[in-house]
């Protein structure tokens, strides 16, 4: 048993508790990692709502960090102390029916259980005044360390600096890994993204990486025009300029539509309008952002019986261990503009501040430091 | 000016009138032709229901014909009198936007005057007692002769009977496309086909022919049951059999959900169920239905998030004028069991018969013989 010091989410909708917890050593298949950094997400905040269905508090919430592998736990063999690690929300066992399709990075070896806010042995290795405290997302990355399957660990290279690189995580990844996995937009295309928060901010980058022709970046605070623009966005279009729905305003402006959207709000409304803003034929709309629990997306069939086509993207399509090692080597080598995320930097102890940042609409990613 | 047999649909949901119209000829660009046969679909019903929101009357319903050049406009090249040919409600211009873009079959050339029951130049060839009657879906197949665009009609071998191959101008083609073209159902899969009218029996073709794994028809009519397993299903499920949604079902038999499913029947719960009934991270479901003017289909965005894809397919993705002769070729070779379909045969003067055995599900298809 070792001490950390941890954010904790004690209850739903009340500020994160700063305290020492006990975190129990790795069992077999497991590893200890010490968070060295972390960015706080959008569904952290959703999770600390209380909205989240699978949220079980009290927990330590966090799921965008980097660290170093502290211990092993026994039969663990891709990972050494010492290690650079990147946790991953999204296993990837390489052995379960989803990893061996060859078509998803959803793999689901330890789903169940991770829902449950649990390990995959079904205990949790974090407490709390011998009180019992859940994991997040598999990551709890709010915790100076942290424990996680060694199938949820992406390695990377050691030179990458991990207060950085910890973006790549989630946000940065989940949008940039929408536009060229999940849709695979195609040169000279003509792309629309809906929302620029972080993953509408790397949807973006990844539209520039793919060489799209047009990318249209929507948002109703015009404060983040200047750095869509600085990523690569060509149009930029605040949908209350307009007095009729924001899919007629993007369909006038690319005579019928776009080849591919993509909603990174969460919001279905948006998710109606990134869809029916598609050209007629061909264009196809990607739904990266979270909707709150039961809400539903609509439209009529004639919108998809006329061509266009509907998916989602969850964590880019990007398949963990095997591909996020890439995604640090174009961060290292400038492709992939971490610097432009990071608008705060702070000591555990102020994360609540990262939070107010967000509700604020005042950063686009803040990093906690340990 | 020529007479023609026809059965005219004077106002909605009002039995067919067989009436001698007035056939101006064919001006430049269009082709007049002499009808041997055409099929009764259900879109005709739904149209004489008054539902559908293009219906313009009095006009001449049909789009699943079967015919012969009597004479062509000025400047028309591609067809002569005595070509064998079948009309297309989904021209082929080879032209525009859409027919370029190697992406869809939604040629966009007539659209916007047929959509109205005008020829392109906005006038209708049709009349009786001096009162124009509008064409329908750009066929207008219960007429003796005929006019269409010259891009609204593929060339097919003279020695096809025209009797038969008339359902490969709509729902055969629709069916088998819909899997081919537009899902691309791949060797082995496994497929759910909702609901086994004309389309979804295409359909179980289509699947067929790509030699899926695992073929389950759905549907609440068993008597469809027997000729689905003659075309190929594996499985058949009647809903009604189970107390828990067809979705859950479907999800339990095959271990998790289908790879591909259909909706063919144009029932918007069902569209979701099809979706629903999909394997997470890659179950694609499309949609050929066509759902009633203003009904919407909806679910949860977690569905397609989590790796599922709604489309939809118009004339089973089918471009008519280059594709559809080699489906007439695979209907001579017997690959496309076209009698299997053909339930019954009637002379146009008993039309309105055809509609009645439809609506009591009797028949699969009826042929009217001119």
């Amino acid at each position: 048993m070792i001490k950390s010091r941890a954010a904790v989410a004690f209850a739903p909708n009340q500020p994160l508790q700063i305290v020492e917890v006990d975190v129990a050593p790795p069992k077999a298949g497991e590893v200890l990692v010490r968070i060295v950094a972390t960015g706080v997400c959008h569904t952290d905040a959703y999770t600390l709502s209380g909205e989240d269905s699978e949220g079980v508090f009290p927990c330590i919430l966090g799921h965008e960090g980097g660290g170093i592998v502290e211990a092993v736990g026994e039969g663990v063999t891709s990972l050494a102390v010492g290690d650079h690690v990147i946790p991953l929300y999204t296993a990837e066992c390489r052995q379960c029916k989803f990893c061996t399709s060859g078509k998803t990075n959803l793999c689901q070896a330890v789903r169940a259980t991770q829902g449950k806010g649990l390990m995959p042995d079904g205990t949790t290795r974090f407490s709390y005044n011998g009180q019992p405290i859940y994991h997040y997302m598999g990551c709890s990355t709010f915790s100076e360390y942290t424990v996680l399957p060694e199938i949820s660990l992406a390695k990377i290279p050691q030179e990458a600096p991990l207060e950085k690189v910890c973006l790549l995580g989630c946000g940065v990844t989940t949008g940039i890994g929408a536009v060229l996995n999940t849709a695979k937009v195609t040169e000279g295309s003509t792309v629309a993204i809906f929302g620029l928060g972080g993953i509408g901010l790397a949807a973006i980058i990844g539209a520039k990486m793919a060489k799209a022709g047009r990318i249209i970046a929507i948002d109703i605070n015009p404060a983040k025009f200047a750095i869509a623009t600085e990523l690569g966005a060509t149009d930029l279009v605040n949908p209350n300029d307009f007095d009729k729905p924001i899919q007629d305003v993007i369909v006038e402006m690319t005579d019928g539509g776009v080849d591919y959207s993509f909603e990174c709000v969460g919001n279905v409304k948006l998710m109606r309008a990134a869809l029916e803003c598609c050209h007629k034929g061909w264009g196809e709309s990607t739904i990266i952002g979270v909707a709150g629990a039961g809400q539903e997306i609509s439209t009529r069939p004639f919108q998809l019986v006329t061509g266009r086509v509907w998916r989602g993207s969850a964590f880019g399509g990007v398949k963990g261990r095997t591909e996020l090692p890439g995604y640090v080597e174009k961060a290292q080598k400038g492709e992939i503009p971490l610097d432009t995320f990071i608008t705060h930097n702070l000591p555990l102890d102020e994360i609540n501040q990262a939070f107010d940042l967000m509700h604020e609409g005042k950063s686009i990613r803040t990093v906690i430091h340990f």
